[in-house]
Parts: structure tokens; C-alpha cells; sequence
């Protein structure tokens, strides 16, 4: 269905803003002028956000792209399009997109070049009515995907296929080992089991390990029953320890993901953690391979969502918020310790 | 338990011998004196062992490599170690194991000297009730497996993997079509799907379709039903065709399966289809890789015994019949149309 | 330096179009209104184009992309851009940028939707004072090159890329046989050394010998001398032949292709030949795999460009031809037996 | 030629014994009895050793696998079967072989068990006028090279060549950085070139930066009068930074590899530093990927091989010392400042 301007009314549409460094004050929902699609710009009628741990660290510039004050918050969401600029042809009126995570990221290695220009950050994003798009950044979704899954993909689901499948995925014969029920930690249990992995999930209560389960994890640690997990792992593996850990929590379980990785495994390490908190000495003793990654390119988002929509895979989503809320999602995000996404329902 | 060889009994055992070029009458029972390892050598008392498509060929001199007059036929079988020449390291007494196809590909791509050393063909191989391998050809199977069912791997099974997934594994986005129900085609389904892949079967009759959905097959089309099966495939995938194809069958699907690829598809070609038989022209109006391979490297049945065994995979065994009936194994996997492997107990 | 229109001429430029199953008289020199660009679109003033097999093929209709009827044809061709439509991002006037062979491939594996949209076919292409470029397809050029040198990169140039880097480029303990000297095959032999890989060529006159071996290739066999000379390649290899084979002459060499490669060479069949020539029974008694490749996408485009930019690589250039004289470039390129490519300078 | 023992003559030889945590007084020439050969063994008359820093490190008792009292040293040596074994089938008697560093890892990923056998560890090594071999262990060398070249290949070959050529080579459009002018370093710059790669090599002195010239690095900075390379190799990459660093000099230019490394750089840490030594915190701030690798494979070893074979590579020498002076040897490895590989002539 089109979006349908009308002369009579103002056309104006609420978006939320945020005024980095001052914490959830800086959140404030504002009227501002419909945005009109300028040549290679698509106009959005945004349905669902959602919330990524990048959105609390734009909030308290511990990020390291500075958000623009003022800037529309949130790098993930989903909508209909609603009109079509000039020269932008990945999309028409009426269908349901999403956006990459960084606009100018289509295909290839990510060099920095492409991490500069990010909706959310510095570029108007999602936590809004309207959303303006690159016409390169655009990506449709799976059809079957409710509007709050589908809003849960751009972040979090992109950085958990890049970790579980590049440069190439686990084995059939391979452990995964997740830490964490972050919603990055959840889709690599997902993305894991789709290619036969075993996997192997550290959490922190009991409720939470039964979740994962259901979710398809094939053992779950439970680390406040476990303090010494890594072990826990490695007797789990006949003492080799997981080819493959998907650490989205930060450094400072690093060092026991790597004593719980195998000889030669690939750790990955995931999320934009503070410049100032420095990285445990990882190597003391071991031969393995640790990287930082960042998102996925575009191509690696589509390929991913073909993979999703195959499978019929959901995002696992904790809670939703109406838009009015949007300051009540950031906190429960932040303090409630979910199990999965965070959405914003607009 | 080990071998005890005695010094009042007369030390022979009973193995099957071939003539090639005589049909069924060239296999014959025949007691010899029993093997004892050389340097590098393992003895194995057999306990089951089963047939391949390059067997009949043996038999009928269609195979490439040549048998020799009077050898032990079959590539495909398992025992247990009852003795261990010097200098052998990698089995002991009392492990069950088998043997690779090629006794000398260990690693790396396979190159011409690797194919010319064979069990069954050139070499005594696993029709007796004790066969002498090379330790180099030594590999240990899963143990939950029966002795039947880790009897099959070594061809259809090693061959099948390496179908699946060389030089890349199918993703769990990509469909995977497999021709026909021989043992090679049912590995792949299994293969395929341990992978993610979708996967469309195409076989014969309404009972094989239902074995094969069991299986794990998502979509299977009869053939007798569909004959224009390649456009069945097409529109099973929106009209892109599948990805990866794997025939099993020979020549004569080829063109057919050329017709149910997609654009830059992988088309394995599976079996030592005689020198005479022609290959349809296959590349005529399609961009299109197709490929003919031969079985698989030890390291490659090494990594699939792994996931085999991570996944507690089961080979599908039509039928097994007892030693002394070796020859009626052979006819009825000639002429019974079987659904997977008929293997022969010793 | 940008166009500037100006507002008394007639705006005009001139333009070469195919009227195509009349050879060469079905190629006319026409004025035509000035191409304005729309949105996401590109204008550029030409300076060099190239031809390639395809363009005869479109010329005499056994191209699978019929040409429309009066469409401008080439699609290899360099120039300056002088007006960006809106929404277009890729180039900035004064650019120096060519295009993709397809349209619409970016990146990722080609599809059948890819390949629909051709410059030159179904496009206005590059035999004309002025193109229209779609954003998307717009690529830049490395700055070293002539204009003529970098009006030959789309078509051979892309697809001898893809031929000798995809799925993974060959060893430096591999040797690349490479069949005559058409534009591919001269490529293939620089991109091949790039690697550290041997070079074996194919050829057929002493001086074309002499000028492979100047550009880099290892050894050189003159078939008119060495008729037999897939027996010569296996002489130059020990026996085994060579892993990369990459035939650009079409399908009567295939047999001979196949008889010079080694226990599972990779074949790359390139060429666009008639659906009505049949392809040589390729398989019999051997294991290798044969794939026929379409050029490639944006992405392997401009990591080639950057691989050529890096080693200033230089295309072969026979001979060049001014624009008034295009048809007498159609007819050196088919009749002429050139080596390297035929460029028309605008 | 083969070995001829005689009657008559005592059958002993020589052979250095080490006596870790006693410096160079730990090491002692002995005589010892003429080892023979055992099932799956073969007897080498070693013709020359080299050695590596893990033969300091052994010494002092920081390397991770502690050196057995009394072990022969070095597991880098060629030279000639005198004798096989029994079963032992990889040589022949008069062959000229080497070995590999770990006695187990013939091909796959590496894991634990792999690297517990080592020759001059906790198995005899070359610094003898005899070594017996595990047959498995045996690797045959290029002829073209002296008996010092390849007495250089095991560790230090082995090793540059898994860094520069896995999971993938570099690009023809990619830049390796090397740090150092230790054996590790100047094969990978020989590696690297081979593959095309465009290489800057850190080093430290005029000398050193002629010689790396003359050996194929693109550029070379001298960090004596560049303490700030980092920002040198930067320069010299438009900015963006080196796609591949091979740092073999340890834990503390790790950080400036980092700062020099581009965006997701491949950073391959070589060396088995002690476990005392911390990692400095590498990840601040960055998206890189590091690893540690220990050599390759047999099967690697062989592919290195052939490739150093095809280019007629030649491996750096610095300095040869005869049998008699191994402890001078060793002084001048740990304490000249060589460039290149230190032998020792038997």
C-alpha cells in the first residue's frame, strides 16, 4: 500500500533523537518535517526496530564512530516503502526492507572505508516513523517474518552468520562453543545447527540453559552451577576443547574461551567493545586464531537471509515495546537481562 | 581379542577368488594358505564386507583398472586386527577397522599414481574371511556403527562425501538434487542434509520415495510418474534449478541433470562408467561445472567417519547375506534393485 | 574536465547501431539525440572501445542474447564521465570509468537474472561518442593504463580473472595451459604468472610463439609443428599433465584439452559458442572437471584491477582503429588473425 | 650408494647430546652405537642440520614441549638412506630426504597429539652423522638444492609457508609485511612474492634492507632510522594498512604489526615465545585477526616443496659451520645477528 500525501496536513512525523552522553535523558521524541527521498534514496514507513548493545554505547560515547547529536537512533528495523527517490531501483512502493548495517558495505572485504557511514551513528536511523534509506543499503526480507523478526536481522543476525560462516562455516564433525544469550550468542546457535554443528552454549541460570536447548544448543553450561566452564568444555570434547567460540560477551571471557577452544580454533570475537578496556593476554600458551569482526557485507546479509527463510528460522525475541516506550526498551535492554531481542514496534 | 595361531593345525582360511570376464562362474570359494603380515602390514579377520558398482565391473572387464586373474574381489569391508607386521603403527589387535580405496591416496589432490593400487582389483581385498592391509590404507570406523553398516563406507560413502563437499559444502540456502537410489545417492541425501542443504531425490516408485523422504530427502519426484523430471526440479525451485547435482546413475541423466541445474551449478559424476560409453554432450547452451570424481583421500574418509559419528549416521543396507553366499549377494545387487547396500557377513 | 553543453548546437552525438543477421552491412553510423542521463544513471564520453567475440556472434545471431534490433553494440569501451544523473554515486564527472559486462552482476555467485542485461545486446554500448551507464555497473580504471589498454578489461579481461582465480587461483607448483591467442588466452597467461603458476601456451606460428613467451608464458607449443599436442604438455609436465587448462578457442579443442590435463585438472570452457554446436563427448575414461564460465561480477572486476593496477599489467593490443573505420575493425578482428585485442578509439 | 657395514669396525658414531638448562655446556659430542633401523624406521647418515630458535629455546628449557636429557638436537637435517626397515616404504636406500618437524601431522588440521613428537625434543634429532626417521616422517627434497638449502626446510620453510599460503594466499593485489631477517621472515618474503603479493619487510640496518631487496621485498624500511614504522608501512599503502603481517620476531612487535595491519588483516604470530611472556593487548581499537601457527603438515611440506622446486627457490644461508663446531654454531645463531639460515655441515 502507498503512502499517500496529502496537501491539507502538515507533514510532519515523530522521531526519536538522541543527545549523546546524558544517558536515557538524551532519548527525546520529536516532530520533525517528513523526510522526502532525495535521487538514490528510498523513504521507509517504519514498522519495527530493535535494540543492539551499539545503541547503548552511541548513548555513552564509548563507541568508536561517535553518534551525530540528534541523530534517529538505531541501526536495525524494518518497514514498508513508501516512496522511491530518483536513480534508487532495489526496491518499489509496498515492499518490506530492511537496511545493512553499514550503507556502503556490498560486497568483498571490508576495508574502513566502509565502516564510516552507518544509520543509527551517523546517518538517521530507525527509531522513527520514517526512515530514509541508501538505495544501496536496502534489503528485503523473508516474507514469512513477522515485522518485529524481521526487524531483528541487520545487526546482530549478520555479525552471528559472518562469525559461524566465514571464512568458511563449521563442520558436521565440528563443535561451536556460544558464551552468552545476547542476541548475537542466539543466532550463532541457530546459524550453527543449520550447518550440523554441535554446539555447546555457556549461560548463567537455569531457565536460560533450557532455553537454549530449545533453541537447538546440543549442551548448555550453566556458569554460575560451573564457574570452571572451560573444563566443563573440554570434558565435553574429549579434552580437545571447541574448534569453533563465538564470544559476543567481551574480553573478559576471553581467556577462558580460549582455554576452552581446541588446538588451532577459531575464536571469534565479537562486539565494539570500549578502546580503553584492554584485551587479556590471549596467547599465553596456545596456537589459535582470534579475530574482531564487524556486520557483514550486504551480499553476506542476503546470502544469510536466503539461508534463514530456507530453513523457516526465527529470531528469538524477549520482549517488544511500543513506540512510545522507546525509553523503557533501552532500559530493560540495558538492565533486564533479556534472552533475545529487544523490539520497538512503531 | 588376538589372533592365536597354532602349530598343529593347518593355517588356512577361505576367501573368494575372481575371474574376471566370466561372469557370476568366475567367483570362487577357494581355501588359501592364511596370510601373515609383512612389514607394514595389518591382517584383518574379516566380518563383513559389501558390494559396489565397480565389482560388476570387475567381473565384466569394464572397470579401468584391469583385474587381476584370481584376486580377492571387494573394495568395501570391516574386521578386526588379529595381527600387526613390523613397522605397522596405525592399528592394533583388537581394533575394528577398514581400509581406504585407494591404498596410497593419504592426502592432497588425488593424482594418476594414487588410483593404480586397489583392493579388490589389483590387491586382494575383502571377500575372505582375512585380508592382508597396507597400514598406510588403515582407517578405524565409528563404533556405534554394526559390522555391517561400517562395511559400506569405504566407496559409496568416501565418494559420496566428497561430492557434497568439495571443493566447498552446499549452504544451507542451496538445493541439492540426487539421481536415482543407489548407495552413493543415499549417502548424499544423508550428506546433504547433515549440511543444511535442501535436498530433491529423484527415484523410480512410490516405495523408494517413501524411504527416501524417511531418509531425510525434502521433495523426491518419481520419475515413473514425472518424466519430465528436470522441470519438476525447476519448479520445486522457483525455476532456478538446483544447485548442486549429484548423479550417481551415469551418462544417460546426465543431460537431464544438466537441465535441473542452475546457472553455475556443480554437477558431480559419479562411477567408472565404461570407456566405451559416450558422454552425452552436457554443455550445450549452459553455464555449468560438472565434474567426475573418484572415491575420496584417507583423510577425507577420516573427516567423514567424524561426522558420521557426530551425527550417529546409519548407511542404508538393503540386504545382507551370509559368506557362503557371496555369489547370490552379487546377483542380487546386480539385478534386485536394491535400495542401498547389500553387504555380505563373514 | 566536465562537458559543457551549451544551449545554440544541436545536441547530437554520433552512435554506431547493429542491425543484426547482415553482417557487416548491418553495422551504420548514426546520428542520434544527445543521451541525457536519468536517474541513477551515468553519461560518459568515449574514448576507446573494444571488440569482442560476442560481438560477432550478435552480429550473426548465434549469440544466446539476441541483440535488439539498431541497439548500439560493444560492450567493452573507457571513457569520461561528463553528466551524473540523480541518485548516481559511483563516479564523479571527470572520472575515467568503463562498466561491467552485465548489468546487474555485483557480486556473489552469478544467477540467470545476471546475466539478462547486456551493454551492447539489449543496452546501448560502447561504439558511440556517448554511453549511458547504469550506476551500479560503473567501474573505475587503473590509472596507469591508455585509454585503449583500458577499453579491453570487461570481457577477456573479467573472464580470464574468473577462469584462473575462481574457486581458488592455481599454486605456484601448477601449471595453466592456455589455447591460443585470442584476447582470453592472453590474459589468462599474465593473470596465471601473477600467481607464480607455470605457463604452458598453445599456438600456431613461430612469431606468435616468440611474442607468448615475451608476455610471460613458460613454454610455447606451435600445433602446426606439434599437431599432437596434448602429448607435448604432457612431456613438459612428467606425464601428469596440466591442472588448469583454460580453452578460449571453443568446443573442437575440448578433446584435446582434456587429454593434456591432469588427473582432476580444472577446464574452464569459455566462449559463448552456438547452442547448436555440440560439445565432444569431454569425459570419456578421464576425471577431471570441465566448467564453462561467464565472465564475472563488479567485485571480481575490481580485485582484478586492483591485482593489475599492483603489477602494471598491460592488455595486448594488436591494433587500433579510429571510429569512422569501425567496420574495418569487425572485419581485421574476425578476418585478421590478431593477437590481442582490436580497439576503436572515439 | 648404500650403506655397507662392516664386520670388523666397531659400529659407533657420533652424535651431540643436549643437556637442557645448561647453556651451551649442555651440549656434549658423543659416541654412541650405530642405531639401526626398526619396523616402520629408516636410517639417514645426515649430511647437514640447521637450527632453529626453538633449539635455544630447548636449550634454556623455555620451549612448551621440554627437551628430553640427552636428546640428540635439531629437527632440521637432509641426507642419505643408508637403510630401511622393515614395513618402512616413503624412501629407498641412497635417497636424499628430510623430515618433517612433527613426527604425526601428515595432513588435516593440526591438533594436540600432533605436536607431541618432535625430532631434537623428546626424539633424536639431526645434529649426528646418523638419525633414524619414522618412516611417516620422511619427505623427499628438490635435487637442485645443496645439501645445506635443504637442510633448512623443516621448520622455518615449513612454517612461512603455512602463513603466507593458509587458509589462502595473499593476492596478486595484496601486501604481506614481514617483521625481522630471521629464516621465518625470509622465506616468507620469498613466499609471498611468489604468489604475486606485493612485499614490505621491516628490518634493521642498510644491509639487511640491500639484502632483503636483492631476496624480492617491494620496499623495505629500517626501523633503526624508521622507529616508526607502522606509520611507514601506512604510507606505503595508501593508508590503508598491510592485508597480511608475518611477524616472527614475537609478543612485542605485535602491537606495531597491529597499527600497520589493515582492516580484518590476517596477522600470523610465529614462534613458540615463552608462556611467561604476556601477550600485549593486541585487539585495542582494532578488526584484525591473529593467530598462532606451529609449521605445517607433511602434506603441506610436499606442496611447499614442489613449489619451491617449480621457482628453482633457493632458502638463505648465512653461515655454515662444520660438525666439529656446533656450540659455535649455536653461539653465532643466538648471538650474530645472521641473516639467513645457520647449518651445520656433517
Amino acid at each position: 500500500m502507498s503512502h499517500e500525501p496529502t496537501d491539507v496536513e502538515p507533514k510532519t512525523s515523530r522521531a526519536y533523537r538522541l543527545d549523546p552522553l546524558h544517558d536515557l535523558a538524551g532519548l527525546s521524541l520529536t516532530s520533525r518535517p517528513q523526510p522526502t527521498p532525495g535521487p538514490g534514496q528510498i523513504l521507509v514507513r517504519v514498522r519495527a526496530a530493535s535494540l543492539n548493545r551499539r545503541d547503548l554505547m552511541l548513548m555513552d560515547g564509548s563507541y568508536p564512530l561517535p553518534a551525530t547529536p540528534g541523530v534517529v537512533p538505531l541501526s536495525d528495523g524494518v518497514g514498508e516503502v513508501v516512496e522511491v527517490g530518483p536513480g534508487a531501483t532495489r526496491a518499489a512502493v509496498g515492499d518490506r526492507v530492511t537496511a545493512t548495517y553499514f550503507q556502503r558495505w556490498i560486497a568483498g572485504p571490508q576495508r574502513l572505508a566502509h565502516v564510516r557511514e552507518q544509520y543509527g551513528a551517523n546517518h538517521d536511523g530507525w527509531l522513527a516513523e520514517y526512515v530514509l534509506l541508501e538505495d544501496e543499503s536496502v534489503v528485503r526480507v523473508p516474507e514469512y517474518l513477522t515485522d518485529a523478526e524481521a526487524a531483528c536481522l541487520t545487526c546482530a543476525g549478520a555479525v552471528a552468520w559472518a562469525a559461524v560462516t566465514t571464512p568458511v562455516p563449521p563442520t558436521p564433525a565440528e563443535t561451536v562453543l556460544t558464551i552468552g544469550t545476547g542476541p548475537v550468542a542466539l543466532f550463532a546457535v541457530q546459524f550453527a545447527k543449520l550447518h550440523g554443528a554441535r554446539v555447546v552454549s555457556i549461560t548463567s541460570s537455569p531457565d536460560k540453559a533450557k532455553r537454549l536447548l530449545a533453541l537447538g544448543a546440543d549442551e548448555v553450561i550453566d556458569r554460575c552451577q560451573t564457574p570452571d566452564w572451560e573444563t566443563a568444555v573440554r570434558d565435553l570434547t574429549d579434552g580437545a576443547g571447541a574448534e569453533h567460540v563465538i564470544d559476543a560477551v567481551g574480553t573478559q571471557t576471553l581467556p577462558r574461551s580460549v582455554a576452552a577452544a581446541a588446538f588451532n580454533a577459531r575464536i571469534t570475537l565479537i562486539g565494539a567493545f570500549p578502546a580503553t578496556e584492554p584485551t587479556p593476554d590471549p596467547f599465553r600458551g596456545t596456537y589459535v586464531s582470534i579475530r574482531r569482526i564487524a556486520v557483514g557485507s550486504r551480499t553476506d546479509f542476503e546470502t544469510m537471509n536466503a539461508a534463514v527463510a530456507a530453513h523457516r528460522l526465527r529470531p528469538v525475541i524477549d520482549r517488544a515495546f511500543p513506540f512510545a516506550q522507546a525509553a523503557d526498551a533501552y532500559r530493560y535492554y540495558r538492565d533486564g537481562n533479556p534472552f533475545g531481542k529487544v523490539v520497538i514496534e512503531v
